[in-house]
């Protein structure tokens, strides 16, 4: 069971989880429980640190941040005590947690989970601190992003958990954002790389890194929220498909920008310059579309986040001899809509019908990208809301229930 | 060099403590720091501990606390950074702090200081967490009260140091509370033998557990304030004598009651079921007298805190048909007064002069209780500084110096 920092940010909400872990251990569940850093815990350490150093090295860091799971281990352990079960909790070192030694974004190397199954073989419920490690040489290491989910996956494949429940402040994935479609629906089921893309493609419930790692191991997850008592959304390698449904869920992605490259050369390794230089200077390209060459010359575009995209410019600005292109031309407040599904491949004509919808509201596409279970259209921020609402009732997604949706997303 | 949680309380502080610190580097020596949790993070956290569990494990309570010291060093580390130094933090079991498994007052039994080695050499300022280690099986543990004062003396110890500095808010020990005898003057050396009596007796300066330990591993103590340059106090096995000086300095401790057993059996054992029983019940007693029997009984009179004198009333009466004592009688708003000094033994008539100066005030004496380096004297509480200033100028201890005092005391 792993909570994220907003389930536990106040008294009341850490005796709700600690209620409900009891519930599953009575059940006749031998519990393992993941938890976050409470509530603004690791911001304001973040603030403090800012005041004495304004770039601070990730060694310490790392070193200071690792103490809001663990606040959160004591806190929640002493509250299930205060319940009158058994609990201990287990920092991530404890729970033999070891990484690699890159700071602030640490790679799980092992897990040696020993005293992690004899608590629980004495009846505990363990409470383990999500998002760190220890390195080889015994240093403090984080997961950075998604990394408490990770922790959780990681620990339940080490153990080879029945399952690894992800409880959040929504009660399951969806077809689409419900405060986008009221008519969105709550899965049941999803695959793996299903929700990959939806993780990836900003559906903020479950972190990209989380299920690859579920996928390598084939852990079973199930996310849900922690607020209801809702079924949830199973996340397996197969999930089941419904009749004629080849579209699982409508992803999207705000405030993209585009930038277009016009008259390079087409020489070989061309492409490979621009994109060397924007990954050194740290920029994420996500969408690169290039249509054909003509006169020996090539246009091409990419996709970056808004708030990067005049460092882009100046960055191909300062290669413009390099790369001897003849113009640059940008567009921001667009955004990236996709349909995410993996029937897609068998069910021709999917890709037409997101087109034909678009089109059909009179809303110009900008950029086009397809993978084998997605495709995905830029088009202009404001024709959003518009456009994810037709696509979800073309593609058969809409239901009549009420969707719950919770608080503000979880931090990590 | 040992800072309390004041010392680092707020950014400024942190800054200087900082500045501090690589001054001692530059000329220099290499540096151990050892800091305690900033402020008020502690009791933070005990508070936040409260509200979900009343009575919280001793083990879950050591996970949340160690955490106070951890934020410490992170930050301590990333100031020095930020001043131009290198500097690493090591949390207690980073720097092989192994403990026996009591939490909350754990024992340090071994220091295998390796990593602290390896940092020095590299040219780090090493910064350490106090107050906490790590037992065998790699449970977190607290050393309890004057933790920090021990980890920096059992890790001075370890790795051999030169000299370990205890920075405080007062610039040394002095003969007296400077609050209460304006003439009270800074000692510049001191025994470990007298500095105990001194500690035990209420000069919180430098905790006892950490004096015994620097006793017994015969590790040099400096005294001295982190607000100002002055010299401090060093703390040594054999303190240089004034001349005619017999008497080191006075000490006194305030809020003490006095019970009084009268008319009781004069029988082995009788003596022991009382103080047995106080001790079940966590009652410390401090002075002990008995002045002979009579008729076949015995009066006996002990102190006890204030705080503590109705519950130990209550246990006396459950123990009346054991003891058989004819009365009992108490008298709170009292407080001892001890002078204190290692060359007391070679010169007669110091209690004598203590006992003189003191009733030419026409205060009287309660109770009386010696030992090799002090004698102990306990009056009414509103008799207390004019009885200080008396005997701190009977025994020749005043300066015509401004003594210097800072802040609040520090907190571990």
């Amino acid at each position: 069971m792993k909570f994220g920092g907003s389930s536990v940010g106040t008294p009341e909400r850490m005796q709700r989880v600690a209620n409900r872990i009891i519930e599953r251990q009575k059940e006749g569940n031998d519990i393992v429980v993941v938890v976050s850093a409470m509530g603004d815990t690791t911001d304001n350490l973040i603030d403090q640190s800012k005041i004495l150093n304004s770039n601070p090295s990730s060694r310490e860091m790392d070193m200071l941040l690792t103490v809001g799971e663990q606040i959160s281990i004591a806190l929640l352990s002493m509250t299930i005590q205060a319940a009158g079960s058994k609990a201990m909790s287990f920092t991530g070192w404890q729970v033999g947690m070891k990484t690699n030694d890159v700071h602030g974004k640490a790679k799980i190397m092992d897990i040696k989970p020993d005293r992690l199954l004899d608590a629980l073989k004495e009846g505990n419920i363990a409470v383990v601190a999500g998002f760190q490690g220890v390195s080889d040489n015994g240093e403090l290491t984080t997961l950075g992003r998604g990394g408490s989910d990770t922790t959780a996956v990681a620990l339940a494949a080490a153990i080879n958990a029945d399952v690894c429940e992800i409880y959040t402040d929504v009660d399951g994935v969806y077809t689409t954002d419900p405060r986008v479609v009221k008519n969105a629906r709550k899965l049941d089921e999803i695959s793996y790389d299903e929700m990959l893309e939806l993780a990836h493609l900003g559906a903020a419930v479950l972190h990209p890194r989380a299920v690859e790692y579920a996928k390598h191991y084939n852990v079973q997850l199930v996310v849900r929220s922690s607020f209801t008592y809702n079924t949830g959304t199973s996340v397996k390698e197969e999930a089941v498909m419904e009749q004629g449904v080849a579209v699982r869920g409508i992803a999207f992605e705000k405030n993209v920008a585009r930038i277009t490259i016009n008259g390079v050369p087409d020489q070989p390794g061309i492409l490979a310059n621009v994109f060397n230089e924007l990954a050194e200077h740290d920029i994420d390209v996500d969408i690169i579309v290039q249509s054909g060459t003509q006169n020996g010359t090539a246009d091409f575009a990419f996709t970056v986040s808004d708030s990067v995209k005049d460092k882009a410019l100046e960055v191909i600005d300062g290669i413009k001899s390099l790369v001897s292109y003849r113009e640059v031309a940008s567009e921001s407040g667009l955004v990236k809509v996709s349909i995410v599904g993996a029937g897609m491949v068998s069910n021709p004509g999917v890709a037409a019908k997101m087109f034909t919808t678009i089109s059909d509201l009179g809303i110009n596409i900008n950029m086009v990208s397809t993978s084998e279970i997605k495709v995905s259209a830029v088009i202009k921020q404001d024709k959003l809301n518009e456009a994810v609402i037709a696509l979800h009732t073309a593609y058969g997604l809409d239901t009549t229930e009420q969707a719950f949706v919770g608080g503000p997303a979880e931090r990590r």
